[in-house]
């Protein structure tokens, strides 16, 4: 749970770094930022900030921003409605991103993760993306990410979206993000 | 058909562009852009070039990058092999793009358009994309498209991209591009 305070706060940094990124943004998509913490109410360390540019039966595309250190915890895609599950490709498009995924674990890997957040990790190959580098992710393939110290903005490129349906290994997670008074 | 050095040129020009637009590109990218003169031999005027991030069988993500007035000519997406056609979405990044569409036909279009060939348009619905703007096209709508004056960076996101199976109004079109010595 976060505050509206705290939301305001996150969309108007999201703003700021996506203009850093170069990427505009119509005043109607400004409304549309969403500001996930994960239900964790750790929004700083756990979260994920998001501008849906399409989301159709076939397509979605979207912006992901993480401020310095922020943390998307492990999850995957399952299948849907007899379709396959979410296939996504990741392009860093500014600052950083720690790409978690199935295979030979990093020996020390980059990121800085909690305990108890950690004690819920099941991922440990260590993929890097810097600016232009991008990432493919097939079907129900455990994943999780995490920003360096100057933040990132990430493009995503997948098939449809049911952020609603994604299996995350923390049983704490609840992915529909809820703002308080 | 263009010439490796007409080729070279515009691959430099687009490289230029879109670092302007601030996309980050690898070393290993620089040699995938394909320049498309749609077999014309008029690139300046009408052709395109492209930078495809992904393609695989369910999602296609690239960059196009248009020069000042560049015109990618009418065609539609039709089914292949079962499946519905090529869902896109343009999202402008950069310039201007004049895209044209079924309907309405705009009384004094922007677009500036040889005589030769506005004989092959039929579709003549304007919308203008400035940066932040974007349209999703379902499958099988007619189109075409031109950048206005300073040139245009738009990102598609779209279901898989089978250029090879694009159906051109012009029948002088040929869009796989070739090279000459």
């Amino acid at each position: 749970m976060i505050t509206k305070a705290e939301r305001a706060s996150a969309v108007a940094r999201t703003l700021v770094e996506l203009g850093r990124a170069g990427i505009a943004v119509t005043d109607a998509e400004l409304e549309q930022i969403e500001v996930a913490d994960f239900g964790l109410g750790r929004l700083e360390e756990i979260g994920l900030e998001l501008l849906v540019y399409v989301n159709t039966d076939r397509v979605c595309a979207k912006e992901l921003v993480l401020f310095p250190w922020q943390l998307c915890p492990e999850h995957r895609h399952p299948p849907v409605a007899g379709e396959p599950g979410k296939e996504e490709t990741f392009r860093c498009r500014a600052g950083t991103v720690y790409l978690y995924l199935p295979g030979q674990a990093a020996q020390t890997p980059r990121a800085r993760v909690a305990a108890d957040v950690a004690s819920y990790v099941s991922v440990w190959r260590e993929v890097v993306l810097r600016p232009g580098e991008q990432y493919t992710l097939m079907p129900g393939t455990l994943h999780w990410f995490q920003a360096g110290p100057e933040g990132a903005v990430v493009s995503e490129f997948s098939t449809k979206s049911r952020d609603e349906a994604d299996i995350f290994t923390d049983p704490r997670i609840d992915r529909m993000p809820k703002v308080a008074g």
